[in-house]
């Protein structure tokens, strides 16, 4: 492209719009299905004894890049881990980006290069995409919405709804370095810490676990954590859960950023890491499965859940108790 | 809800983002399909004879509202419209919100409400959603994107390589409309006026050709207009295009406000129209059965494929001739 900023223009349906999508999105995204000229794309039907499935997220991390990650390869990792916790395995991708005027074209090709990158990584094609722009001072730079389909087994049957007292939680790796990343990355803290976010995909992770009989519920724990995820699990199986605060991995630099900037690291985004919940049977087998594969070798049981009232109950690493409460009033940080 | 206006924290994960959740999206898209509590919705798999089909638009209208329409109710019409005329039938929509802190939650209920009404008009499930809230004066009050899945006939085979020299374009009702209506809207302009935007479902329109063999190519004209989609016939196909001035459809209010904004109406965007190119056989009967159908009834010929340089000519109502070029450097009102 000759232009080095993104102009209204590019968004106006003419010539630049074109360039902007061949040169910078077909071109950095690399993805063999994607074809820019048509209006929908054909995408693959399930096996007879699969059923598809979607999801679909919006993105608007600040800054756009920051240690271990940018908002493209988040973009992927959100929507793929969202249909993995599901059961499912990603097929194709779409991609929707609002374009802030004004943007550094060559910054934007390194996030869709990214994108492009994490989406041949996890096996997921992107066939159709979108691209508006936005005024200057209307946008944050860029925002991507990304939307998934997957296949899964019709006999899969996960979700809170399984659960039953006496389950065990496992988490597949230390909590909270996405989010404390990102807050680092941003200048108006005015820390620096060697904290990397763990964005990245979880299918490996899901896909070990898919032919336990006693695996009731997966979920990536992304914005509100940890905590939000266990809450949603008591709020729906109307059982109560209770966490180990020394068994819940928490690396040493994250627990120091929140401590400065007054976070629970249970509250901070992860971004490539699964809760899931397991028969007591099951827990252990899937504990050393996790344990022998990338991404999971930090694995911890965490918790239980019980037949107290549906609260999460913390017991604390000096023999006491609190409850971890579902967030109210706070607003993070924008950090997926 | 007992907010009236979007906070950051209803972004955060917690309880204001559940009720803004089921409060106002669930509750007002009035979508039996759509189970908030899920990471990836299950949606039905085509049938042996079709194909399945996807297509994803974002939306960054301003205002939101405008006589005729608002950005919830274009959100649904141009996804449905993309799957539309590439000749599928829409089946389920993902729904991404990025929705701006201070916005005022009696207006995006009217707008979701507005995407459900529209949904269902069309016969198309939503069945999963995001939403995200940017900071105060980085949103533009809210963007949509909309992913779409659809089911089409295998057998279907529509697209510029099937336009052949001497097939003839129809357009399906007035241009510029939906550009004009949205203009007149914004303050900046001072005028006013008796236009509505044409925004609308075009499922009916397109379903209404399928079944002909001279039908070649569907698109509805949005962003760019009339004028950028012929061109891009012309650029695909390598035929040339000749466009009788006299026979393009164009009201007389959406005229005067391109004059005096000094627009021309065949690069404004319709959201509710469809230029299908056909066979000369084909292009008669394509028209009577137009003429016969809700949105169809100012339906017209408005030009040929010729052999002619892969251009696109317009003949104008004094008898000359002019290039319609493709759009260039020319930042048109944000209109869809």
């Amino acid at each position: 492209m000759t232009d080095t900023h993104i102009a209204l223009a590019h968004g106006n349906g003419g010539r630049l719009m074109r360039e902007l999508i061949d040169e910078v999105f077909a071109r950095c995204l690399d993805s063999p299905s994607l074809d820019t000229r048509v209006d929908a794309a054909p995408v693959p039907g399930p096996a007879d004894d699969c059923e598809l499935c979607v999801s679909t997220d919006g993105f608007t991390v600040q800054p756009l890049e920051y240690p271990g990650g940018d908002i493209g390869s988040l973009a992927v990792h959100g929507t793929v881990n969202d249909l993995a916790v599901s059961g499912a395995t990603p097929t194709v991708l779409t991609v929707n980006a609002f374009v802030e005027e004004g943007l550094e074209i060559a910054l934007l090709e390194r996030l869709v290069h990214s994108m492009g990158q994490a989406a041949r990584s996890a096996g997921v094609a992107i066939v159709a995409g979108d691209t508006k722009v936005l005024r200057r001072g209307e946008g944050g730079g860029v925002y991507f919405a990304t939307t998934g389909l997957g296949v899964r087994a019709r006999a899969s049957d996960l979700g809170p709804h399984r659960i039953e007292a006496g389950d065990v939680l496992l988490i597949s790796g230390p909590v909270g370095d996405h989010g404390a990343a990102v807050m680092l990355a941003r200048e108006q803290f005015g820390l620096r810490g060697d904290v990397r976010s763990d964005a990245a995909s979880v299918l490996g992770l899901t896909q070990a676990l898919l032919d336990l009989d006693g695996l009731r519920f997966m979920r990536d724990p992304t914005r509100g954590g940890l905590a939000t995820v266990v809450h949603e699990i008591t709020a729906t199986s109307r059982h109560g859960a209770r966490l180990r605060e020394t068994d819940i991995p928490v690396r040493e630099p994250v627990s120091s950023v929140c401590e400065m900037l007054g976070y629970d690291p249970y509250y901070l985004a992860c971004e490539g890491r699964v809760l899931a919940v397991l028969s007591p049977a099951d827990a252990d087998v899937a504990l050393e499965r996790w344990h022998a594969i990338p991404g999971g070798e930090q694995a911890r049981k965490i918790g239980v859940t019980t037949t107290e009232s549906p609260r999460v109950i913390l017991e604390t690493a000096i023999g006491g108790e609190r409850y971890l409460e579902e967030l109210e009033d706070d607003p993070l940080p924008r950090i997926c």
